[in-house]
Order: structure tokens, then C-alpha cells, then sequence
């Protein structure tokens, strides 16, 4: 469907460093430096695409960084993908299918069409989103963003409601309204049903409009309820596909209810699209932390030697939420918190942490190696979970609603809100190594984080000074996800004084006080992979199966025996249970 | 001359918690159980002692430590010296030796002697030291310290003197003068030649009246020039030692000028003194974070596996001074930078740094391990140092003078103010990986430090994301011992954003900012070890001796062949040569 358009042209030579855009002339393979020079750097996003005789640099470049100018590079040769910043060396077959913005002296678009474009995420997340990456000069020169829904609505009506949730987070630079008009003017609104192919056939005409025979590519984000998914998907596929760019469609969780309907799921959007075509978005990827968990392990010599078995004794993933459903239980209770935070959120964290090296960096390399840790894995076993629901709770006076309280949620629901699982790697780094996951809704905090915790020092000549609780005087590396991005390492430490006291405290990274940039949200840096063609943050389809296979069993488990989770006050620390369960592995939880 | 007093006397049972004294009563085995509770603590001393058949117990305690009582121990069993909370056992050979206050229904003293009480290191800080171990309750309750020098003074123009310098820094809590003044009332002056027995028995017959036929313990602090030691020495042991308690004397560096003349320098202490009651001090050594180096290493597992050439690139210790002589050079000036700084403070880090994992932190076993580096290493080869000595330098309309404007040096000195080392261990676990060391006057900057450069991350996945430079890419542990104490990992990060650009960050733990108490200065501690008989601190002759068969070669040659040193100016970076050398064993120096 996506269909590769090239053509020759003459090599002439064009950057702007000043500003990121998208040129659309052709440029001489430019290579980007990426030294750091400051920690005010504004990002550095580099495109490159290739034509069978020339090279068309796409260059995004801000200050701080350095850009360095090449030779142009002999035709039919290998070239390299600089995106992600000189990440990845992909093949000359690869790079055809990253071909984007392609051109016959003419430009290329992108057209993003938000499907469910009435609704909270839209609102809140994906407009915001894109605005974020206009407003930081990542959009290609031309785009339109269109907005899909079933409600009538005018693209003033459109732009009125997106501009509620714009904000300049960015710096709060002067042009803040100015580029908030530039973007809403490129904002349009199209009504149709989510089973139309006509609908989709008519925002087709308006979308080739905008194109106006230029290279097309488009890229459709399925902000809609799963079970319109597929429909969604053969419409805009059939009726709304690019003629002559790609066109690929973000997809969100959940993908299936089991390891049945989620390859079901995945047999219908193969009728329509081609597994390059799919971009499964698990925001938790695209949390700076995450990203930032492979630099830590992979670019630092210290933590070669302690990631294994060897010298780590258990590691953590921890979720909570200080809220409830608050009357939106209603597609919760259908899913409960392993399904909508554990299989995929937790469980991809935890792949990417216990992932052997991969060959390179490239999308594929890693998705290939976070397969094998999930396919290296035990499937979750009964005895090692431990699920809870809150309840109502009064404290000072106010009381805080059971969940099944929540009117969208059935009063004999026994869907978890809280769940805590052991899960084991059989491999030879992990073998014996306890991966406990935690994740609750109405809890005392939230946040996301995970706990590296290490062994105990062999022979420890301290072990007097330090008391009798040793477990609290092992390292612990932190990676707090979420909120107020840190990391930090436990390490026991003199107490300064005339005595011999220890106690511990934290080599301390806290990101608010080291970069006074704030830190993208999550679906900027995915929207943009996204249109960059870039899949090393989405899911692919066998890591999907592995993630299911591994909590199938028990899910179905858990609702045929009717398990009854433990009850839990709301605004508590959860079920005791998860307590016994860390404890049956040695286990503390790091976060109490 | 030391001599053990002990007695029978029945157990009774007694301690006090709220303050924090040498109680003289028989107390009950207590054990004191150090948890850290908060990170203001104070600190907790403990002494005990042990006697035939009952136990003495010594207990200074403060706020944020915990005592439990335990029952008496059946007389004759072997005793747990709780020094340095809980940290060491000893023998009760080595028991008997610690005794300290001992008593027959009586109670014991100490007697403090600073032999040179007018000088600089006395009034700046050895009489400070003294007030604040007072201040903060940790001497014992009958104790006088007597300064003595040539000049005549009355008791009460020292204490005017002493007063000048002491400063209520701790906590500044409101009954600071009222504590000055008990400390002043127990301060008297004594005049006398330092090679005068008659004055010294003088002394003698003023410290047994204080004494008030208690059991007397004596220590004698030299702060005097080298060549009146001996002398000095010779006339407290022969006309002032203790009759019934123990006497010791702490001497301070110059340990002599090379090999033969510290050996000359031992032997002829030791005609006077057994090798238990000298206490070579080496200020450095009780610097806070030097005494944190062994518990960084040895409490935390994570440097476990990274303490040897396997993951060390190299170890520099750096130690900078931004003045020069200052009209007080005549000193100095015999003995140049390498004996007045390196050859003690650095090598004596180093040794920490290095050593294998000692039996237990006792005294014998740690100087031990020391000892068996300093024996491992190559001594120092010419090739392998760099001199310099300061010129003067004109900047900002204000001339800085060179060394040798310096009247109290001579015009043609070449005594180096600065110098920089590459030394080498040949054991298994440091074969091939320099130890460079760095010291100079006059310098940009000041402060002391130890910076640990881990190697290169091998098939490194992010080495085109750091760029070419990748020295400055890899891990690096700096321990700042002063000023500003610090301890710091340089880790590589991902900088947030939504490129993937690397940049270097700290985990980092700013003393200043984690504990709110001022860190006591070295003296507090040696002199409290010193009166608590705690030899881990200080410098055993086996340890001297090793140390100057590192130096004393190549300080030979220096001056035998009369090398010119590199002039570099006053308030510069010193010598280019430093980085050559550096260069020679693919080092970049970390402070730059």
C-alpha cells in the first residue's frame, strides 16, 4: 500500500541551521555531530533519505549542537540513516522503505488524521503533541492535521476546542500565539462514521486537497475504542490510503483481551496493512526515562559488570495512582490493571531492562532482543500474583469511593485495581533473579519507577555498623519514571562525625534541577518516530504474542476460579498480600 | 613506660545516656547499637575497658544514637572493645593496652601536652581540635592540657591566646561561652626548653597535682621543629611519663628527609618510645571523606567488582593549593613539594585506595594491607615525574611573587612547589594501571582530590552519539576531600528531549547539602583516636619506612643532578609537563 516513489534529480547543495524544518531541496549529505556542548540543547532531529542517484537531507538542527558538511556521496552506495542523531546504519532496502518526503522537483506532505478526534486523549495528548513538535520546528514543511470524528463540527468549532489544550511549555518563548494560530490555520475537521468507506473517500478529496500533488504521505492515529478498531482500519486503508507516500496508522492499547483476540486483532489489521504499516503505541516507551534505561545500561562501564544475576538480587516495576476510576470504570472493568498496566506498560520496561546487548540500536536489533527475554520468560503462575480491589475509605472526614462504587463499574465486579506479580527469566543472566511487578489504582502516591536492587556485600566489614537490617543496606539503583524524572544509587556511606556510623544515601541525578528544559511528553517523541518511520519505541507483532502468552494463563485463571481480590482501603498502600509475596522471594519493596 | 594498672572491683551497675562523659563508675556491659537513625546525628564514642574480673565501661552518647544494656559478662571471657561504634574485636592482649581510665575505687585522667604551644599548627589548630572534642562531650571528665614552649607566659595569657582561636562551629548551640570558659579554666602554661629534663619534671610535678594521685594517662603532642623532636622526646619519656597510665606521644611530618635519615628519625624514637605509644599523624588521613574511601569501598557492593585494572583506567590524586610560601618558605624550602605532600598525604590515599580487603578494620590489620601496597609498588623513576616551581605573574595590575622572591628562600632554589608522579602497583589486581599523582603551590585553584577514570565502555552502542572525544565519555568516581566535600559518579545520560543526544551528568552527593552538621576537622579525630589508643589513623614504621624507599631514589637524583624545574606562574594551572607525563600512559587529568 505504501508505495515507494523515486526519481532522479541533480544534487545542489541547501541547510539551514538556524531553524528545523523540512527542506524540501535537495541537499548534499550533511552529517550531524551530536558532541554535547550544552544541557540547554534543543533537539536535534535529522532525517536522510535516499534516491537511487542522489541524497535529500532532511535537516533539523538547533542550537547546540554542531553540524558538520560531507562530500556528497557516490550514487547506489550505502548511505546512512541519521535519524535519532547518527543512531543507526540501515540497508539500502531499509532506507527505501524510510523514504518520506519524496519528490520530482515537488515537495512532500504529511497528513495526520486523528481518528476520535472528539475525545480525551485526542484532546489532551495528541494535539497538544503535535503542536509541541511544530512548536520545536519537528514537523516537515508541510503537514495538515485533520480531525475524524462522528459528531458534526465546523474546522472552527475544531480549532476552538484543540486550542484549549495548547499550551507553550517550551520555553515560553515570545511567538507562543503566533505559532498557535500558524498551527490551528493547518487544523481542519472532517465528520464521518468510523465504518464509512465513504466518509473516508470524501476526507480522501480533502486530503489530496492539501497535498495538492505533492508526494503524500499519511499517518492516521486510531484514537477510538477497540472494538471499531478494524473497521477504522479498512476504511482509511481502503478508501483513504496515500497513492504515491506511506501511509501507517498508530494504534493504542489494548491490543486484544488475551493471547485468542489479540491475535485475531492482529490477523484483521494484516488484511489491511502490512506489519511495517502498524505502529503499536505503548506511551510508556516514550518516556524519557525509558529511553534513557538503554543509555544508562549500554554507555556506562559501571553497570556493565552488576547487570546480572550476579550482583543484582531482585528488581522492581512499580505503578500507582493516587485516583480511582472516578465514574469511568466502565472499559476498565473489562480489562483490569494486569491487562492495562502489567502486560504491556510494566512488562515492556522490564524487557528493555533485562535484554541482552543488542547488535545495534536499529529498531529491529532491539525489538529482536526484548522478544527473547519475553519468550525467555516462565508464564505468570497463579501462586505468584496477587490481585486487590479498593474500597471505600474515610479519612478526614471525606470519604473515598469503593471502585465498585463507580456506577460504570457492575457492584460484584471482582476486576483487579491492584496487582503484584514475581516473574522469572530463564536464561543464564537472569536465572533465579526475582522481576516483581506492582500496580495499583487509589493508592497513597503515584508515580512509576523502577528498583534495581543488589546483593549484599560478601564478607562485609561493615556489617556491625550498619545493624541488623541489612536488606536496607544493599545499593539500590532508582530510575523514578514518573512524576519528577530522577535517578539515583542507594550507597551506604560514613556519616560525617567523630564515630563510625553508616547510613545510606543517594548518588542523586534529579532531572529538574540538572535541565531546565522540560522534559517532551511521551506521544511528541512517539508521533514523531511515527512519521519518521522510526519503530524502536512501538510494539511489534511476535513481542505482542510473547507479552500475551506470558499472563493469558493466569488471566483466564484468575476470572474461571472467580478469584476475589483482597480488599484494599482507598489511599492505602494496597493489599497486604503483595507484601507475602515479595517476602516468599527475599523480596523487600523498595518503595515503602 | 605505659604501664597497665589494674584491679578487682565489683560490678555495679550504672550509664548515663543523656550526656555524654568519662563516667569513672563501674558500669555494666553496654553495647550500643548503631543505627542510623537520623543524619543529624552526634557522634557516638564509646570506650570500654576491661579488667579481671569486671567491666569498666566508657560511654559517650548523644542524641540519634541508641544504647542497649546487656548483662555483665562472666569475668575472664574475652571483651568486645565497642570503639568506633561496635566496629572492631579485639583481644584481650590487645585490651589490656586500650585501658585507658583506670581506677581502683579512683578514676583516671588524661594529661594533654602541646609541646610548642605558641606556634601556628597549635593555636590554629590543635587547641581548637581540643575545645571542640570538649564542646561535643567527648573528653573525658578529668582532663588538663598543658601547652608548653620556651617563652615565659602566664596561665592566663595562654588561655587568652587559645581563646583567640575557638570558635563554637558546632551547631552553634547557646551555652557555646560558657563551655569556652570550663575549657579555659583547664588550660594552663608551663615554660620550658625543650631539651631540659629538669623543665620537663617540672611539668612532671604540675600535671601530678592535677593528676590528684588518680590514674594518669599522658599524651604529648610535638609541634615543633624536626630537630628538637628527639630531644623533646627524650626529656617527657625520662622526666614525665605517666607512673601509673599510659603515655604517648604524636608527632607530626617531617618523618625525616629520605630513608636514612626516617630510619635514623625511628630509631632514635624508639630509645625513648615503643612503637605503641608513637602517633604519627598524617592529618589526611583523618579527613572526612578519606575516612569514607574504606566504607565507599567495602560497604557497597556495586564498587565491588570494579575496584581493579579489569575496569580502572587510571586513579589520580590531585591536591592544589592557590598560594604560595608567603614569606614562610624557609621550611618548605628544605624539603620541597614531593616530601611535604606527596610522599605522606597522597601516598597514604593511595594506599587506602588500593589495598585488598583487610581481615577487619582494626588498626594492624588495615596498616597491614597498606603496607603490603606500598611494597607492591615500583619506586618512583625520574622518567615518571614532572617538577615545577612558581614564577611570578602579573595579572590584573597585581604582581604575584615567584617562589624565590620568597626572602626566606634562596634566589637559586630549585625545590619544587609542584610536581606531578605516574606510580604503579605490580600486584594482580593493579598491574598496569598509573597512579598519578599531582601536587602543587600557587595554582589556579585549591582542594584535594581522588578521581577513579573507569575504561571505555567495549562495542560501545552510543559511541557515535558522544562524539569523538570518548576520554571524556567514559565513567569517572571523584571523592572530593576538600573543600566542599563531595562524592561524585560522572555517568553518561540521555539528555531529555526527543533526540538521542548523550551527555555526561553527575549521581552526585554534596556533603553540605545531605548532612547539615559541619564535618569535624582532621585534628578532632586523630587527637581522639590518639586518647582513645585507636592506631588505624596513624602511620606505623613499617609504613614510613616503605614509603620513603618509593621516593627516596628519584628525590636523590633530583638533587644530585640538580633539576631545573618547569616555572609555570603563580595562579596558572602549573607545569605543561604534568600533561605530558599524563599523556605518556593515555591519561587525561580529571581536574581540567
Amino acid at each position: 500500500m505504501a508505495t515507494l516513489y523515486s526519481t532522479h534529480l541533480s544534487t545542489s547543495s541547501s541547510h539551514s541551521y538556524s531553524y528545523a524544518s523540512f527542506t524540501s531541496k535537495p541537499a548534499n549529505l550533511q552529517r550531524i555531530a551530536s558532541i554535547s556542548v550544552s544541557n540547554r540543547f534543543l533537539a536535534a532531529r535529522v532525517s536522510l533519505q535516499s534516491q537511487t542517484n542522489s541524497y535529500q537531507n532532511v535537516v533539523g538542527l538547533q542550537d547546540g549542537a554542531m553540524a558538520t558538511k560531507l562530500s556528497p556521496v557516490e550514487g547506489g552506495s550505502p548511505i546512512k540513516n541519521l535519524k535519532e542523531g547518527l543512531l543507526s546504519v540501515i540497508s539500502p532496502e531499509e532506507s527505501k522503505e524510510a523514504a518520506s518526503f519524496d519528490i520530482s522537483g515537488n515537495e512532500s506532505t504529511v497528513s495526520i488524521t486523528v481518528v476520535g478526534a472528539s475525545g480525551d486523549l485526542a484532546k489532551k495528548k495528541i494535539f497538544p503533541a503535535l503542536f509541541a513538535l511544530y512548536y520545536e520546528d519537528c514537523l516537515p514543511k508541510h503537514f495538515t492535521i485533520y480531525g475524524y470524528a462522528r459528531s458534526k463540527m465546523t474546522d472552527a468549532e475544531l480549532r476552538n476546542m484543540v486550542s484549549k489544550t495548547l499550551t507553550c511549555r517550551i520555553d515560553k518563548r515570545e511567538n507562543c500565539d503566533e505559532k498557535m494560530d500558524e498551527f490551528l490555520k493547518r487544523c481542519f475537521y472532517h465528520a464521518g462514521q468510523y465504518d464509512s468507506q465513504e466518509n473516508f473517500a470524501d476526507l480522501d478529496k480533502k486530503l489530496k486537497e492539501h497535498e495538492g500533488g505533492r508526494v503524500s504521505n499519511r499517518l492516521f492515529y486510531l484514537s477510538i475504542p477497540p472494538n471499531i478498531f478494524i473497521d477504522a482500519v479498512k476504511c482509511a486503508s481502503l478508501s483513504a490510503s496515500s497513492g504515491n507516500g506511506w501511509t501507517r496508522v498508530i494504534v493504542e492499547k489494548p491490543f486484544g483481551h488475551d493471547s485468542e483476540s489479540s491475535a485475531a486483532l492482529t490477523k484483521s489489521l494484516k488484511q489491511y496493512l502490512t506489519e511495517d504499516q502498524i505502529f503499536r503505541i505503548d506511551h510508556y516507551l516514550g518516556k524519557e526515562l525509558v529511553e534513557n534505561l538503554s543509555v544508562l545500561r549500554f554507555s556506562n562501564l559501571i553497570f556493565e559488570p552488576l547487570w546480572s544475576r550476579q550482583y543484582i538480587r531482585n528488581v522492581q516495576f512499580i505503578f500507582s495512582e493516587d485516583f480511582g476510576t472516578e465514574g469511568r470504570g466502565g472499559y476498565f472493568d473489562n480489562y483490569g490493571i494486569i491487562r492495562d498496566i502489567m502486560q504491556n506498560h510494566l512488562l515492556q520496561i522490564l524487557a528493555l531492562f533485562a535484554m541482552e546487548t543488542p547488535v545495534s540500536l536499529d529498531a529491529e536489533d532491539i525489538r529482536n532482543e526484548k522478544v527473547k527475554v519475553l519468550r525467555s520468560m516462565r508464564p505468570l503462575q497463579l501462586e505468584n500474583v496477587v490481585i486487590g480491589q479498593y474500597k471505600s475509605h474515610t479519612k478526614g472526614g471525606i470519604t473515598y469511593p469503593a471502585y465498585t462504587d463507580d456506577k460504570t463499574v457492575p457492584k460484584d465486579s471482582l476486576t483487579p485495581t491492584f496487582a503484584a506479580a514475581a516473574l522469572f527469566i530463564d536464561n543464564a543472566r537472569w536465572d533465579g533473579v526475582p522481576f516483581l511487578m506492582k500496580a495499583g489504582k487509589a493508592l497513597h502516591t503515584k508515580g512509576a519507577e523502577i528498583r534495581v536492587q543488589f546483593r549484599h556485600v560478601p564478607g562485609n566489614l561493615y556489617n556491625r555498623n550498619i545493624g541488623t537490617d541489612l536488606d536496607r543496606a544493599t545499593n539500590e539503583l532508582v530510575i523514578r519514571v514518573q512524576p519528577d524524572e530522577a535517578i539515583y544509587l542507594k550507597i551506604n556511606n560514613k556519616v560525617p562525625g567523630l564515630g563510625m556510623r553508616l547510613d545510606s544515601s543517594h548518588l542523586n541525578l534529579h532531572y529538574a534541577a540538572r535541565y531546565s528544559k522540560e522534559i517532551p511528553d511521551a506521544y511528541e517523541r512517539l508521533l514523531l518516530d511515527a512519521i519518521e518511520g522510526e519503530r524502536r519505541l512501538f510494539i511489534r507483532s511476535d513481542e505482542l504474542d510473547a507479552a500475551w502468552s506470558l499472563f493469558t494463563p493466569v488471566l483466564k485463571e484468575l476470572e474461571e476460579k472467580k478469584i476475589i481480590p483482597e480488599y484494599y482501603p482507598h489511599g492505602s498502600r494496597g493489599p497486604v498480600g503483595a507484601h507475602y509475596l515479595a517476602a516468599r522471594y527475599k523480596v523487600r519493596w523498595g518503595d515503602l
